[in-house]
């Protein structure tokens, strides 16, 4: 496969005299593997590949773009799950593969420059390095780009207490539609001069523009961090354990997960059940205890649990050995459960909906499809789930996957009904594309697309994804 | 002076039939007092000022407006220090005094739904009611509206932990500049579908539509708060004063202020000089400390930086009165100097940058004007410093005036040297309107209009605020 044969010879000399010849590439190889991200839906189909090494050279490819009328797909470390950065109609793929240096570094604003193509887990090293810390991480982070986490505002483990990746961004440079170069907030904490024009490219998923470089924002590391798993004997009494908690220590995660999660990961080989009790959830607390007294707060909290029948059993971590191992219960989940094919939804409703929102869910599934198994894990801390939903074994994929689409259309409602959001941390991409309107109203996604005229008059920046146009 | 007779009698007739007739106001008192803010340079002049009760109401109004080309002018508690909210050209000015309700509080999620007519004050003492914390805070925090704080993102004196207001704000509720009634994000923290429309009213001063009602996020009550003052012998000091303590301490509040400042608090005769020594600059320090050991650990910082040279002398809090009175040495500066004439900038640079920042405006001033006393404070833990410059006795006020506006370009050049704002925290409005492109490029700047078209494409909305078009 090679579709660059379909490009104008003006393009390619055009674009190559940018770059440079050898950072123009068109070998299947190459369309392939940057074509697409973690979605398996669309197969990927760019034109040609480009590897830019400055913020210039990207708004030159761009400002090419338009004039040839090429279409982009802006590509990062492509673990996104929501085909966001698949390029499957002859795109010009721009990765920032190239720019992943570390720019500058302010020690007084706790601040670093970087370029946008440095990877989520490189970030957080230099930080360590620094004897700083970034607080965003999830399971990609080993591969995922800051550019792509900020295309989609990327959350993860640690945003009860710290926040999305858009609290971190002080500042970034883009390269609009149009191929204009943005300085926007250039790394101020306060900064009353107009519309925060960087917060539209934060989750803008590429449709406005690239993100070229950012002013990222960096925290004192956590002191002696410390794990609590709990199990608890139903999804109701989940919120006064969180309430209880919250209201006396600050945490810094309170994830959940079901049984069937839990079996699966022990099933995996890798972890012991944290105690002897089978329970129907599970919590997992985490928090930062520098000093005696916050531990015996938290002693005193779990009894207090324990006595009022919120918490059935539970372990707290001895040691740092522990604290990943318990950290591991709830980590492991989506690699224990790839071999089931899971169908995935990544909502977000209020924490107060939550329990009415999961019953509602677990009741549809039960009566129409009673041969399905959901696997329930999330970020209860806040209010985002992931629903996984396990192919039955004598299911053919095929099958399993337009079963799971008609669910998607409850499930959505539900969404719906509880003012919620189909898409809580993984963007909209194209495989959430046709359900947009369950979260965010006509009136909106026309104010949407009559921004994107603004910044991409000419429809180049990342087409088909978000929304049809 | 009564404008109203300018405005079409069935205009009047429409928006009484909106709001009722007694919500409509043509009397003078009422115009001269809603149509101003906290600023004195531009004389009130609306021609009606209208008090809605709903989003409903308020929709019907913008879409009036519009058919009649009548501009307007929002208004919360016009303490705005940029005559963001002021009526000066005939506006019909909607003021949000009666939406002033909690609508809804949701525990779990710790988060309350409000109308954006609500006093800070009252919100702060909301959530105090509940158990539970709003920490955005500063001097007018009394009369200044929650619609206004986030028209203008308001800051204050919690920044350092606590961020802005666009911080606390997870969903908002907007009439548009077409009068579309919007509900953005709906409260939920984690929504990754499209663009965060909410972010460009945050800070929009009302140039795009008006905010109505916002789901506000709460936080936990700080524990034992202590304060410490210390005394440092130039500036130079003060970042490696908050380096030490920050990197040990999470501290809630980082101030400073120059002697000059000091005398002034002082010749107010409501508090004390916090110890012997005259020191030419001071920090503020504030902390939680529910714990000993965070006592502890702040008296070896402070020995250690007695050591180093970076501090001359210092006082900690022993108890709550202390904490006051020592707050009331930064908090009580703007009253203290208020006799003085002052002419304020509010300017925000990294802080990496403050130093030179500083010594540079200072040769400028005293080269220029060596008769001129420069005041300075500010929350220099993010980096936003307040010059005020203090009129000399003998000097008349215009003159004086005249003579800042000089300075002022010397100012907002080196602002823009050091990448800087021109406006950290109080907005553009009319005032800063003139130097927007100290602080924005001209692109952004040409986007920004952009923006407003599509919002408001009839530019009823706060028209001469933020910049012409």
């Amino acid at each position: 496969m090679n579709a660059s044969v379909n490009l104008p010879s003006d393009f390619l000399t055009t674009i190559q005299n940018i770059v440079g010849e050898q950072r123009v590439k068109t070998d299947s190889d190459t369309l392939v593997t940057w074509g697409k991200d973690h979605t398996k839906h669309f197969d990927p189909n760019p034109s040609v590949v480009v590897f830019p090494a400055t913020t210039e050279e990207v708004a030159e490819l761009v400002k090419t773009a338009n004039q040839f009328n090429i279409a982009i797909t802006p590509s990062g470390g492509r673990t996104g799950l929501s085909a966001g950065a698949v390029a499957s109609n002859g795109e010009m793929v721009i990765s920032l593969d190239r720019m992943n240096k570390v720019l500058n570094f302010y020690p007084a604003d706790r601040m670093v420059h970087i370029q946008a193509g440095m990877i989520t887990e490189q970030l957080q090293e230099y930080a360590e390095s620094q004897g700083m810390y970034y607080p965003v991480d999830f399971a990609s982070a080993g591969s995922s780009q800051i550019g792509g986490n900020i295309g989609t505002n990327a959350g993860g483990i640690k945003v009860i207490k710290y926040g999305m990746t858009r609290n971190w961004v002080l500042g970034l440079t883009v390269v609009t539609g149009k191929g204009d170069i943005l300085h926007l907030n250039k790394g101020m904490i306060k900064n009353a001069t107009g519309y925060a024009l960087q917060h539209l490219f934060i989750g803008g998923e590429g449709t406005l523009g690239i993100v070229t470089e950012a002013e990222i924002k960096l925290e004192r590391q956590p002191q002696d961090l410390q794990v609590l798993v709990l199990g608890v004997p139903d999804f109701d009494a989940v919120m006064p354990v969180l309430h209880a908690f919250q209201s006396k220590i600050d945490l810094t995660a309170f994830e959940f997960f079901g049984e069937l999660a839990m079996q699966k990961v022990l099933d995996n080989g890798h972890v012991q059940r944290p105690f002897e009790s089978t329970c129907p959830f599970y919590v997992l607390l985490e928090f930062e205890a520098p000093f005696e007294p916050i531990m015996d707060k938290a002693m005193e909290l779990f009894e207090h649990c324990m006595e009022q029948g919120w918490v059935l059993d539970g372990v707290m971590s001895q040691n740092l050995e522990q604290v990943q191992n318990l950290w591991r219960l709830r980590e492991d989940i989506s690699e224990s459960i790839a071999p089931f094919t899971p169908y995935k939804n990544d909502i977000s409703v209020l924490i107060t909906h939550v329990p009415a929102f999961i019953a509602e869910i677990d009741q549809i599934v039960t009566e129409n499809y009673p041969d399905f198994e959901i696997c329930w894990f999330g970020h209860i801390g806040d209010g985002n789930l992931h629903l996984n939903i396990l192919k039955p074994a004598d299911l053919s994929k095929d099958e399993f996957f337009a079963k799971c689409q008609v669910v998607n259309k409850y499930v959505f409602e539900t969404v719906k009904k509880y003012n919620g959001s189909i898409s809580a941390e993984h963007g909209v991409g194209m495989t959430k594309k046709p359900y947009l309107d369950y979260t965010r109203s006509d009136t909106e996604i026309g104010y949407m697309k009559a921004l994107k005229q603004v910044f991409d008059p000419n429809n180049v920046m990342n087409p088909g994804k978000l929304f049809d146009l």
